[in-house]
């Protein structure tokens, strides 16, 4: 006997959700390194928060802004290379919980190279149909420079 | 004409059974690098095998718990970023081929880093609905120290 | 009410789409790095280009194989590691617009260890019911020694 169509829908619109979350992270990481600002702003809901040390949060999309412009005016280049989604949606279908880790290096104007892992914690929001980031927290496990 | 719903739920199953192992091998990663057991222990099948190189595997999960733990007495940090997953599922649909591409950086001790390339090639299950690892096999193919 | 079974054929081979280039990408770089010449040409179209610098660009399988079975002389070992997938379907459902980061290590015959980071950008269409490469451009961002 066949499935009603209806859950066929749900469990459709939950790999749609998979992927469109891993693809905020995409973004989040293109944006960042090709200092895209319209594609970088564009995986923020109103009102996220991107939080980038346990003490250091941005909130909103004006604040984000002037943080990312900040990093790419302290760095000349910078990697990030995600890897291990691990991407959870809720029963409600609106919301969700998304790791992934994070390979990054960073170039300082002085031509040093930074290293780090860490991973990413997101809470991600449909809002009119699209997933968004409400809130990127950074957990950086490990950094040193490389020669 | 529009296809039967049974070979509609034959392909979203493929998709589901693509990301279940994606998740695995994120949670499998993820556990080993946070030192959470349960998570590591829990992408398992009872009596999987973890073939960590040629000549030494681990069988079941009293044996597999032994070598993490020894793993992380013996390294002061891990991360596993694995990459360039090529899943395929078997027309069963309840077992599945599976390699990932594994860039790790491990922290010894003494504060040395080494650095290792590798693949997985995974043997995984469905077991009572959920996709298990039954074999990882790791294959290293190249480790060097990093300064 | 439930949608109609057309509209969810049509999400569901978008889906497949989806999975079906990033296997594509995979296995581009597991035939690069096993220096499996028949996987690393499964995954081109009939007259497909391969652009791997500003001025240097291969077409057709012939001309591609030619190409890697050179890199593999030159090199003794590659890793290519790929990561941040954002991959469009177009309205058509049989070509897409395909992006993923890499971070690539390459062994010199001298030993030397050669870092890159870059951007593949590739045309993907679908042929015979099969996802193929029409064309792969490799964008390099950043390369380095590495010690």
């Amino acid at each position: 006997m066949s499935e009603p169509t209806t859950d066929l829908v749900h469990r459709i619109e939950t790999l749609e959700a998979q992927a469109a979350i891993a693809r905020l992270s995409a973004d989040y990481c293109r944006g960042a390194d090709l200092r895209d600002l319209e594609l970088f702003l564009s995986v923020w809901a109103d009102g996220a928060v991107w939080q980038v040390s346990e003490e250091v949060e941005f909130e909103g999309l004006e604040e984000i802004a002037g943080a990312i412009e900040k990093q790419w005016e302290s760095t000349t280049r910078a990697f990030h290379w995600t890897s291990n989604p691990a991407i959870t949606v809720n029963p409600d279908g609106v919301s969700a919980r998304a790791l992934f880790d994070v390979h990054t290096q960073v170039q300082l104007p002085d031509e040093t190279w930074l290293e780090f892992a860490g991973t990413y914690v997101d809470d991600c929001i449909k809002v009119d149909g699209e997933w968004q980031f409400a809130r990127r927290t950074a957990q950086v496990h490990s950094q040193r420079v490389v020669l």
